[in-house]
């Protein structure tokens, strides 16, 4: 098979060179099941819990993976980024764990919580104002004056390589799988997911879902170009980001279809998980489990795996304890 | 060692019998760590996550190994309870799972949540008045009419002998444990963590954790007689029962010592864990994680266990959305 002429950009050898560096700093976290789900949707469902992964989310991943590969000169210089996530509170503790300054651009309407989680892991927070194109000014400020280097949420593909080790853990953990599900906003997870399968489990097939309210992957891969996101509007806010160049040019080849879930669902679906399984995940890592629950994909007597992809939820504002269907969701 | 001239009341044996029972019907649940929850409290913890348990708690221990002990008589004539809480559900379980009826004594005031929970596992719900008496009246009217077989939440050998595999389990995974805190309501689980403790692991200490303000065990101790417990208030409202005698006879002896915290820094506990952990316990669990935060238990440079005791949480109201100190907490 001539991988390179079907468009993977990432070899077996790279993801596990990821793996080799992401290994000592990220946990390997665990894979957990739940008879009750597996009886609701009639498959064997194993869910890969990047919830109790450091900083909370697989972010940590590609973001070890993509810090370990600066040379000395960059190290010194520093890395920076715009995310108000938890890309953001990945590369803080990335950094820390190599001596590197952080720096994250972050929206003056940031929550406190957010602020407060960035600077816990030691990183240096540049305010701007809550639109794009101030928070790509500000970093493009930031490179001129300091030579820091930019590590993009999921443009990148020493990151997409990084978040591609957590497939590579659950296809480790769990032969033959049929199917696995992730949730899909820039495109770093669910591109690296695909090229982990293509390399370790090749007939395991690789579908994303997407927020209703933010479907520009969706048409992306339906136009087989990249689409605009305007004013994208989901509760999981993890996943408003618009679809990265790198993760497009893998999913087109690698991807076998981009599934929709509204708001009701992944906040049913996000509640279930709380009030069932015991385990806090956040909106967007709802998202592939409101798909099997509201019966978007069959998964009739199929062995799937979900990654679970964080449990950062700002405890004070949970989505079931406000209007649903009204946007008071977002924040 | 005379060990029944030092108050055990259960053999190893016993215990090891009751693990047996309880293997098939139980999960062996994982045991997790948190460098963070380490290098704040200066320790190593070990937290059984019986959260995670059938049932969302450890009470399923103690139901399935009382329930595998009756014979085909009594099964025929059904169990019958008086609590609303975990060990109803508990209760109802382990009869489903042998093929015996369930009749669960609850007040006319419990939840939806709760009724709904109990009638999900197949128990037969008969409503009460909400005050100790009519429980106990309806128990004995329904044991009159219908010969059920008492099975109580915690006066009973068999349900302490079951609820002490989860110490043994936490014992065989996590070896010379200085110590293993577990929060104390009527005693059942900690009087089976003492005698696991005992015949599993001698040079481990048990330190039981209760609410300030249902307090009882404390006093009953201190008194080295059972006292009663005078209108209980505790956000954790699995721990306002009375300390049964079988309990006080077998912690008497075995207990090193009762830790008092207040609500306030229950809630602060439970909290935490959800934050940080990303693991939903309820406030009953989150008692001896507040000992360790608070400072009232000095674990500095300890190996200790911690049993999370149960996970079950009404999503709709949850403690950190409610006014503090102002018995607000209650239901």
């Amino acid at each position: 098979m001539d991988i390179a002429a079907e468009g993977a950009l990432l070899s077996r050898h790279q993801i596990e060179a990821a793996h080799d560096r992401v290994r000592g700093a990220a946990h390997r976290t665990p894979v957990m099941t739940s008879s009750t789900f597996d009886r609701l949707c009639g498959a064997e469902v194993h869910f890969k819990c990047e919830n109790l992964q450091r900083v909370g989310a697989f972010k940590i991943r590609g973001a070890v993976n993509t810090v370990n590969q600066l040379d000395a000169d960059e190290l010194a210089r520093g890395v920076v980024t715009h995310s108000s996530g938890n890309h953001a509170q990945a590369l803080c503790l990335a950094a820390r764990l190599v001596g590197c300054r952080a720096t994250i651009v972050m929206p003056k309407t940031a929550s406190a919580v957010k602020l407060e989680a960035v600077r816990g892991y030691g990183g240096e927070v540049v305010k701007c104002e809550p639109r794009l194109e101030s928070r790509m000014r500000t970093v493009e400020e930031i490179v001129r004056a300091t030579d820091a280097v930019l590590v993009h949420p999921y443009d990148d593909l020493r990151v997409i390589a990084g978040q591609a080790t957590a497939a590579k853990e659950l296809i480790e953990d769990v032969a033959r799988l049929d199917l696995i599900l992730v949730p899909i906003g820039g495109g770093g997870l669910a591109s690296g997911t695909t090229l982990a399968a293509l390399h370790f489990s090749p007939t395991t097939a690789v579908v994303a879902v997407e927020p209703a309210g933010a479907d520009d992957a969706y048409r992306s891969l339906a136009a087989d170009s990249i689409q605009p996101s305007i004013a994208p509007k989901s509760v999981a806010d993890g996943l408003l980001s618009r679809l990265g160049e790198h993760p497009f040019a893998i999913l087109r080849n690698r991807l076998k279809e981009i599934v929709l879930v509204d708001d009701d669902a992944i906040v049913a679906a996000m509640r279930w998980m709380w009030e069932r399984m015991k385990i806090v995940v956040e909106p967007s890592a709802a998202v592939p489990v409101a798909a099997v629950m509201d019966g978007r994909i069959d998964v009739t007597g199929r062995r799937v795996g979900i990654i679970l992809t964080g449990g950062n939820v700002d405890l004070s504002r949970l989505p079931w304890n406000r209007s649903p269907g009204t946007g008071d969701h977002l924040h």
